[in-house]
Parts: structure tokens; C-alpha cells; sequence
């Protein structure tokens, strides 16, 4: 599983000397908002806070992604199709664990989020991986990658956008013929939708509003609102098929923490104003960090993905990595994005600090990148 | 799974008028000591109280606990074997996921806590339902129950005590000649010590300290120190297997919620008097509730588990279950406990209200079952 290919420069992280660059987490630097912070969700508000919820989530909460949902990603929510759930890892792995047996098979669009390879091994069944946003440049390709990978064992395709790590942001027609080839082939469709709210150019569309009926979509409050250590999602689908989904996240880890949720609630009644102004903050830091480096502005998400290929000797990239943290920066080695497709790329988070500590990580990545 | 046995009357609990006695969920009053509440938990301590720890745990929480389970329950732990997790439930998750593949069995020791049999079919394994806690009155009965229930096809033992629902602390001894059984014979042992702080009468032992290095001991913060929403407990083994744990864990709940650590960290630094207290309160609420429905006081955890087929009529648990709502009186089925064993059971929680209420609840009950 992935999680193993970070560890192995862990040791000489912690003896970095000087000022440190984390580019390497998926996380966001600014506090959230002051009303879904911990100290402010009071126990005289909320008597239940540090008591049990429904597995399924507060029906506060869940009235209120209904609704969100239905404004927002144009899904034919109801209650009964959501569910509060650990963060969009804890949603992703009640849909695998509901709808993969061992052996069988689930399309991962990629380079892609590191974790769902491992959670789809978590439940004995396999990752067939569809190099993609990289390369695909219409329509056609799309299907065309996506249909070639087709087994009779595949039950599911695995859809982020935008996309963590290349911040690539799936046109809507493409998703829409994605969505058209899973009903005529009857495959799932998992959509990871951490970042809806981070797509600065090009439109989110959520694919679950083209294939309601056999889509599960995974959303998130940690990075939209600055609340990943809360550990809240959720995961929203036809019914009958979250019903047993439920079955999978009550026996991993029961229900969704109680505070979360409510922090979650203040997020989608109060959030908007703090979102929009992060949302800019997070774009600018972006645009920084490809500017310094190069690259073209990202289109959404809050990584960039570089190819670092021409400065790689005979020790691969982790030894380019192991270089680079001389220069006290930290950043995530292309294999845990798709193991022997991205062997030379690097990604780097320009939320994850402060954007004058990301544009100086990058300055120091562009000189020794010889850009 | 054994969910859905808990829905069934769902809806007729909602519409139930007058007060109502909600002893049907494990769950404990009284709210968590002042330093222990969210409220108390201020950005200004702890800025990273919002975003990811690592997968394993905050290193302050993960010291904590090497302490704690060395001087307290004589697991010889060290950092490395140790697994922060979301709540008991995700670290039993974490451990069944690690230790059995599709098709392998685990022994459970019934009657049991419903989730764990979940657990086992989440990751299509098999539950081997050992009934013990109500029958086995002697070491070499309890050793001969376990070792008829051996199959080429076993993985482990699953032990809970003080047990859900019995209350039964069982003996140190017992303890330490299945352990003895589970290393002749190879075998993993699945540790469940929710209770281990309420243990009333009798020693609580951990199985963990007998055979350490075949054993993955699951504790929680939850029921001791009344944060059950904080989905926050801990998993405690040889560090090769936490190793492979963890990868389970990060790939169904990523991390335990930051907040919920930091408050299991303050309940390890300064929970004794609460806890203390609070065992006082709810071995009293126990001891009455026993009193008021003739039966013997309760040896340890937070349940009665009552034997109720002489009021049985042709539509057998859930006819009674459901006049018992005529009286607002909620409890937990005994099919759900050990399907097949025990459907003449049901299971209240003495701590799930406040003392009076419970007890309240108990003289409808008694008055029901002519006590």
C-alpha cells in the first residue's frame, strides 16, 4: 500500500536543520472560522457533543447536506441517500467495501490520490489504474482510456476533480460521457470531491448528477474549510446503496465524530464568506508557486504536479527528494500517485504554509530545478 | 450484520408520547470532566487542533498511552505498537482487517457486543459465536468451549471483558489459559477492554499482558471518561502488526479526530478523580437497577443482560420489545448479542440516563416481568 513509500525519508525529516518547507501533506493552513472552531461548538449549545450521534450522522447535519447537495452538485439527494462519514477516506471505503468483493476490480482515473489504491487493497479487492489526467486532451480519449480497462471483474471507476495531485478540472461533457459509459457497462461510479470548491478555472460538475443511480459521491469540510483533523465527510447515493454502505462505516469506525459533524453544520449555514475569501487566498498561493516554478496556473485542487525527470541520477526520485530536504523542503514522491506511471514526478502542496513560506519552498525547488 | 436488527422499531420508538427511558443504547450521562470538553479545547493551546495528525497519533498521546497501558494493564507497549484510532471500533476494525483474509474465522465469545461480528463480515470473514459469558463456570469449561470452536480455518479469539452485555469480568486466570490455548494453537486474540474501568467486582486483567505478542488489545476513551462522540480509543500490539494495522486504519478512517486525542490526552493527565467518580455513580445506578428487577448486582461494564422468555408470547423478542415501548421503555434486542442464542434476551444500559431515570425505567420493566 501507499502509505509505506512516504515513510522512508521520514528519519531525515525530523534531523532537518534551518526552516522547513512541508509541501509534502495535503493540508490547508488557515484556521477555520471562528464559529466552527473547537472552543466555540459549547457543551451549553450542544449537550450531545461528546455523546454518541445515529451512524448515519446528526439529522441536522444531514438535512443540511441535502440541501447542499441538491443546490450545489445538482444530485437528487434525500435523506436516506446520506451519510456522515470520517472524513472522504472514511466515505470512500464504505462505497469500496459495499460494492467490491476480493478480486474484483475498480478503474482508477490517474496520477491519483495516494490513499485510494490502499483502500480498495483494504478491502481484497484490485487497482486497475487508467492513466489519465495527464494525458487525455478530449472526449474521446477519455472514454477511449477509461472503456480499454474494462474487464468482466471490474465493478467501479474512481473519479476525482478536481484532481489531487494534478489539480486538472474534468470538463462536464467528459464526465458526462464517463458517467454514460458506466450505465451502459453497469459499473459504479466513485466521485471524490474534496475539491469542489477549488476549481479556479473551468467548472466543477459533479459526475453523480449525470448517473445519480449508480453513483457515490464523497465530499468533505477539511479542506474547504480548514477542518481536516476533524475528520467529517460525507457520502452521498441512491439510497438502497448507502443503506449499505452504512453497514461497512458502522463497523470501521461507527459514525462520524459529534463535534465534526456540528462544526460541518456551522461550515454549510455559516461558512460562505470564509470559504470564498480562503478560496482566493489558496488560488493567489497557486498561482505564486507555478509562476516561480514555471508552470502553468493550476486550474484547481492545491497541489501542482511536476514532472522532474531531466534531474534525476541513478537514484531515482527519492534520492532527488532526499536532495531537496538539504534545502529543509519536504514534498511526495510521484509512485504513491501511480506506481511505475509517475516515477519521476514530484508534488508539492501550496496550501499547506503560508504563502510567502510556499513561494520561498518554491524558489528554492526552481533554483534547483535550474528554472 | 447486526445493525439492522436495532431499526426495526425505529419508527415506532419516534412516536412513542410521555417519557422516554433510552436504555437500549451503550452510552454513559455524564458529561466529560471541565479540561475534557471541546469548549475547553483552545485554539490558542493547541493551533493544530484542526488539521491531520499523523496516521498513528499525536506523539504526546502516543507516550501517553505507552505509559498507561505498561503501568495499568502490564502490556509491555512500546511507541511503535501503538495505534490511535476511531474509537474501539476502528481499532478492532483495523486489527480484523490486518489479521483475516475473506473466508478465515474469528471466534467470538458470546453473548457479544454486536459491532464485532460486523467487523469480521466487513471483511468477509466469518464470526464462529463461542456462548460462554452465561454458561462457562469454570477455567477448563471456558478452555474446552474455545478449543471446540478451533477450525483449520481460525485466525483468532475475540475476549471481551468486563463484558457487553453480561458484565461478566472474567477471571484472571481463565484469561491467562486462553491465552495459553491461542499460542498452542497459533492464534491471534482480539482484545476488547471498553470496561476495563468498570470493573465493580472482581480484578479486571488484560489478556494482553499473558500473551503479548499474539495479542491486539483495543481501549477507549468513550465510555470512561463519557466522550463516546469523540470516536477517539486506542489499539495496542507487537509494532510489526500495528504496522499493518495502520495501513487498514488509514485506509477506512485515516487518523482519530485531532480534537478528540487531545482530549484522551487530558483524560490520561488529569481524568482519575472524574473517573473515579463516575465508576461510583455508575456501579450505584448498576447495583439499583439490578436491585429493582431481582437480579444479582452487576460484576463489571454498564448492562444487564436478562433472560425474559417466560413473558415471551408467539411473536417472541420484538412483541415484547415493542409493549415495552407502551411504557417508553427502550432496550436492545437479544438477537443482536449472539443471533440464534439468545433471542429470549434483552440488554439495558444503567448508565445511558441519569440514576433516577434508569431506575424509573427498570420498575416499568419489573412491573412488566411480574418481579
Amino acid at each position: 500500500m501507499a502509505g509505506a513509500v512516504f515513510s522512508r525519508l521520514a528519519h531525515k525529516i525530523a534531523s532537518i536543520e534551518g526552516p522547513v518547507f512541508p509541501l509534502h501533506v495535503g493540508d490547508t493552513w488557515l484556521p477555520p472560522f471562528d464559529a466552527g472552531r473547537m472552543e466555540n461548538l459549547r457543551y451549553e449549545d450542544w449537550q450531545g457533543i461528546h455523546k454518541y450521534t445515529s451512524p448515519q450522522g446528526m439529522p441536522a447535519l444531514v438535512d443540511a447536506i441535502v440541501d447542499k447537495v441538491r443546490d450545489q452538485n445538482g444530485i437528487p439527494a434525500e435523506r436516506a441517500g446520506v451519510l456522515c462519514t470520517a472524513g472522504t477516506t472514511g466515505g470512500l471505503a464504505a462505497a469500496v467495501g459495499m460494492l467490491a468483493a476480493p478480486g474484483e476490480e475498480v478503474m482508477i482515473l490517474a496520477p491519483h490520490w495516494p490513499l485510494i489504491r490502499g483502500i480498495v487493497e483494504s478491502f481484497r479487492a484490485v487497482p486497475v489504474l487508467v492513466p489519465f489526467y495527464d494525458r487525455v486532451d478530449s472526449l474521446e480519449a477519455a472514454v477511449a482510456a477509461v472503456r480499454a480497462c474494462i474487464t468482466e471483474r471490474t465493478v467501479a471507476l474512481y473519479v476525482s476533480t478536481p484532481s489531487n495531485p494534478t489539480g486538472v478540472v474534468v470538463p462536464p461533457p467528459w464526465l458526462q460521457a464517463l458517467a454514460e459509459l458506466c450505465r451502459s457497462q453497469d459499473l459504479w461510479l466513485l466521485s471524490d470531491e474534496v475539491y469542489e470548491h477549488h476549481a479556479y478555472r473551468g467548472e466543477h460538475a459533479s459526475i453523480g448528477s449525470f448517473a445519480p443511480e449508480r453513483s457515490l459521491s464523497a465530499f468533505s469540510f477539511s479542506k474547504a474549510y480548514g477542518m481536516a483533523g476533524n475528520r467529517t465527510g460525507y457520502l452521498v447515493g441512491p439510497p438502497a446503496a448507502i443503506a449499505q454502505c452504512r453497514k461497512i462505516s458502522t463497523h470501521t469506525f461507527y459514525s462520524a465524530p459529534t463535534s465534526g459533524q456540528i462544526a460541518g453544520l456551522r461550515a454549510l449555514q455559516s461558512g460562505d464568506s470564509w470559504l470564498a475569501e480562503s478560496r482566493r487566498v489558496y488560488q493567489q498561493a497557486g498561482d505564486r508557486a507555478a509562476q516561480i516554478l514555471g508552470e502553468p496556473p493550476p486550474a484547481g485542487s492545491t497541489f501542482l504536479f511536476l514532472d522532474v525527470a531531466d534531474r534525476l541520477d541513478e537514484r531515482g526520485i527519492f534520492g532527488f527528494l532526499e536532495d531537496c530536504l538539504d534545502d529543509g523542503l519536504v514534498m511526495a514522491p510521484g509512485p504513491s500517485f501511480g506506481r511505475g506511471h509517475y516515477d519521476s514526478y514530484v508534488r508539492l502542496c501550496y496550501t499547506s504554509a503560508p504563502p510567502d513560506h510556499v513561494a520561498e519552498g518554491c524558489r528554492r525547488l526552481a533554483r534547483r530545478l535550474g528554472r
